[in-house]
C-alpha cells in the first residue's frame, strides 16, 4: 500500500477524543485503506494551547491555534469536530460547511440545538455533515438507522442513553439512597462534580432529540422532549419495583404514532425480562422497533474516549467512502411531523399510593381508575401502623386519562400522596 | 420526486422473501430516493413457475423462469439472490457478477462454501457481492463489523445465532426434555420437521465461518468450525446451570489470539447476567469485543421473510449509494492467518462429573486438574444413593489441559461418566 495522503483530515480539538482520533487514523490506516482505497491523515488540528503535553504526540506543525488556518488550508478535506460546546464550535462548523469542507462531529449539543441551520449549509454546499458520535459513542445507532433501517417503517425507540444514570439506578438495586449512589458514581468517575446534566435527563433528551429526529425524518430539538430526571427516585421506589419482577430505569421514549412525533426522557419500570433491563452499570442500549424488523437492540458503552474515537474515524471513513454518491447526504429530516399532544401519549402506567388505612379506599380508588376507563393489571396493598400503600400497574391509557383519575384519587381525603405515574415497559404488551 | 427507474433489480427467486423484497422496495421507494438519490424497481424475478400464485403479484413481464433473460437484461443493474441454494445459485450469481452485475445475497452456505471464488469474481469485474442477510436476517451485523468498527481490532465474537436451538434451550429452563423442547419448536414454527442443520450446529456454523471471515480479514469456511450440537443437552445439565446461576446456550465464539484464528458452535453455560443470557426465545444476538470499543451487542430476529428482505433491501440501497466509490468494494478478506489449534483455545470451563460416592474421590479429581495447571473456580457436590455428582466450574485454562485432566480422571475407578466440557460466558473473567 502506498504511502501517499489521500485525504487531509482536521481536528477541531485535540484533548481524549481528538488524540485518540488522530490514534487511530495512523493505527487504522491499512484498514481504512482496504475499505476505501484512501490514507487519510491528520494534517490540522485547533487547540487552544499549542505547547500543552499530550497523550498522542501530533506531528509537527500539525497543532495550531488559528481556525482560519485550518478552514483555509486546501489540504483539509474533512474536518471532524471534537472540541464540543455550541460557541464558538457552531459557528466554526458553518464555517467548514460553507467552506466546503465535509464535517464529523461528536457534539450532541451542537446537533440537537443547531442542527436545522447547519444541515441546511451542508446541503447548500454539497457535503456532509455526520454525527454518530454525538449518540452513545461507539453504538452505531445513527448508521444501522439510515441505512440498515432504511425501509424499515421504526415507529417506536427505546433508549438507555445516559450510562451516570443507568449506573446509579443499577447501583441502588442492590441497597443505598440516591445519594449513596450519587456518590459511588462520582467516586469511580461516571458522574461529574456537578452532575445536573445526568441525573435531571437534559444529556438523554438531547440524544433523544437526535434519534427521534433520524428515525422520524423529522427535526425534533431538545426543547420539544418532555423530561424528568431521576433525583425523585427512592429505595422504596427500587424495592417496590424489585417486587414486581422490574427494574427502575431512566428510559427514553421516541413514539410516531398516527404521522404525531412524542418524545420523552422519564424514569420508568422495566420488566427484568426485557432487553434493557439487563443494560449493565453504564452501558447504553437503543432498541428500535419498526413493521419490517420486529425490534432491533444496539447495546455498548456510550461514553468515553477512545469509544466516542471510534465512531468519528467510522463517519470519516463513511465520508470517504460515499463522497460523490449523494448517498446520505442530504439532512436526514424531509418532513414536518405534528407533536403527540402530552396527554393522548399511550403506555401501561406504575402509581405508588400512600393512603391511610381506612375501609374503602381501594374501592374508591378503583372507581376513579374505571371512570376514565384506565383498567389495572397488578395490585400490591401494603399495611404499615395505621397507613397503607397500594401499587397498581395499570394496563395501557393515554396519560392524560392516568393523571387526571389520579387528581381525583389525590383530593380523596384518606390518600396521602401520589407521585407521578412512571412508565412500565414490558416485553409482551400490558 | 420522479417516477422513473434509475435502478433496475432483478431477483432471483420470487418466495416469501422475494416477494418481500419487492414490496419494500416498492412502499420504500421515497425512503429509498431520499437516501441515494435513485429509484429501484424489480425488473425482472427469476422463478421456477411463472404461473403459481403469490403473496405479492409481480408486474406483468417480470416473473422469469429463463436465466438467461436476467443475466442478458441491459436494464439489469443489480442482483438480489434470493432462492437459496449451494447449486446452481452458486454458478448464476458467478455469471452475474462476470456480467457485471453487483449481487446481494441472502444465502449463507453460499457465502461460507464458496465465498472464495464468488469474492475473487466480483473484485475482477469491479462489481460488488454484498451479504448482509445471510446472517441473522435483520441485524446489521456485517456492516456494522465492516464500516462502523473498521479501525476497532475486534478479537472476540460470540453469537447466538440459530434461533431454534435458542427457543428449545430456553424452554427446557422452563423444565421439560430436549424431546419435549423439539416438539414445541416444531409445534410453532421455529425447527423444521428434520431439525438437524439447527440442532446439529451446522447452520450457526456457517453464519460463523462469515462472521469470523468478515472480523479478521481472513476467510474461514464452515468445515473449519468446530462444531457440536445441543443434542446431548440433558435436563440435569439445564438444572445444574440454573443452580450455578447461569443459563445453557448454543453459542458461537470466535476469537482471534496472537493472529491465530478459532471458530467453535457449542453449548456453553451463560451467566445470567450476560447479555447473551437475556436473548429471548427465538431472536439472535452477536456480541462484538475490540479494542476500541469495548463490546458491542446486537440482538433482534435472526430469522423471517420480511426481516430477511428488510436486509436485502438495506445491502440494494448500500451498493447504489456506494457505487463508484471503491467503498467496500473489494473483498473482505485480505490476508490468511494460521488457525489456531483446539487444544490451545483457552476458556473457563464447567464439568459436571458421575462418581461413586467414595471417600477420597473429590481429591483424586482435584489433583489431576491441578497436575495439569487446571484451577477449579467453583464446586458443588450432591449426594445420591452410592453415588454422587460433582459440578465444577473451573478457570481459565487450555482446552487440551482440561481434557487431559478429564481423561485421567475418567480412568479412576470411582468415576462412572465425564460429560465433554463446556465453555462458560461470564461478565468478567473467570
Amino acid at each position: 500500500m502506498s504511502d501517499a495522503v489521500d485525504v487531509g483530515v482536521a481536528l477541531l480539538g485535540y484533548g481524549t477524543v481528538g488524540s485518540s482520533v488522530d490514534r487511530l487514523l495512523v493505527d487504522g490506516a491499512d484498514e481504512i485503506e482496504r475499505a476505501t482505497g484512501h490514507r487519510l491523515r491528520v494534517v490540522r488540528a485547533l487547540v487552544r494551547d499549542a505547547g500543552k503535553e499530550r497523550g498522542f504526540t501530533a506531528r509537527d506543525g500539525v497543532l495550531t491555534t488559528d481556525f482560519a488556518a485550518v478552514r483555509d488550508d486546501p489540504d483539509v478535506d474533512v474536518v471532524a469536530e471534537v472540541m464540543g460546546g455550541v460557541e464558538p464550535t457552531g459557528e466554526y462548523v458553518l464555517e467548514l460547511l460553507r467552506a466546503g469542507k465535509s464535517v464529523v462531529t461528536a457534539n450532541k449539543q451542537l446537533v440537537a440545538r443547531r442542527g436545522a441551520e447547519l444541515f441546511a449549509a451542508a446541503s447548500e454546499a454539497g457535503v456532509q455533515l455526520r454525527f454518530e458520535a454525538s449518540v452513545c459513542a461507539a453504538i452505531p445507532v445513527v448508521k444501522v438507522l439510515r441505512e440498515s433501517l432504511v425501509v424499515s417503517n421504526v415507529h417506536r425507540v427505546l433508549g438507555i442513553v445516559n450510562g451516570t444514570t443507568n449506573f446509579m439506578l443499577s447501583t441502588m438495586e442492590r441497597g443505598g439512597t440516591y445519594a449513596e449512589a450519587l456518590a459511588e458514581a462520582q467516586r469511580l468517575g461516571y458522574a461529574e462534580a456537578d452532575p445536573t446534566d445526568d441525573v435531571s435527563g437534559a444529556d438523554a433528551a438531547a440524544k433523544m432529540a437526535i434519534l427521534a429526529t433520524v428515525a422520524y425524518g423529522s427535526r425534533v430539538t431538545i426543547d420539544e422532549v418532555e423530561c424528568r430526571g431521576i433525583e425523585e427516585v427512592e429505595p422504596a421506589l427500587v424495592r417496590a419495583a424489585d417486587e414486581l419482577g422490574m427494574v427502575v430505569r431512566l428510559v427514553g421514549i421516541a413514539t410516531l404514532a398516527d404521522e404525531k412525533v412524542d418524545v420523552r426522557v422519564q424514569p420508568a419500570l422495566v420488566d427484568r425480562a426485557h432487553p434493557l433491563a439487563a443494560v449493565d452499570g453504564a452501558f447504553n442500549a437503543v432498541m428500535l422497533q419498526g413493521d419490517a424488523i420486529r425490534e432491533i437492540t444496539l447495546e455498548g458503552p456510550g461514553a468515553g474516549g477512545i469509544e466516542t474515537a471510534s465512531a468519528v474515524v467510522a463517519d470519516l471513513v463513511s465520508v470517504v467512502g460515499t463522497t460523490g454518491t449523494g448517498f446520505l447526504q442530504n439532512d436526514a429530516c424531509w418532513r414536518e411531523l405534528d407533536r403527540l399532544p402530552p396527554g393522548e401519549w399511550e403506555s401501561p402506567f406504575y402509581v405508588h399510593l400512600e393512603v391511610a388505612d381506612r375501609p374503602g379506599v381501594l374501592a374508591h380508588a378503583a372507581s376513579r381508575l374505571a371512570s376514565h376507563d384506565v383498567s389495572v393489571a397488578q395490585l400490591v396493598q401494603r399495611l404499615g401502623e395505621g397507613e397503607a400503600t397500594i401499587e397498581l400497574v395499570l394496563h395501557q391509557a393515554p396519560l392524560r386519562s392516568v393523571t387526571d383519575a389520579l387528581a381525583e384519587i389525590a383530593a380523596l381525603p384518606e390518600v396521602l400522596r401520589v407521585p407521578f405515574p412512571l412508565p412500565v415497559i414490558t416485553e409482551r404488551p400490558l
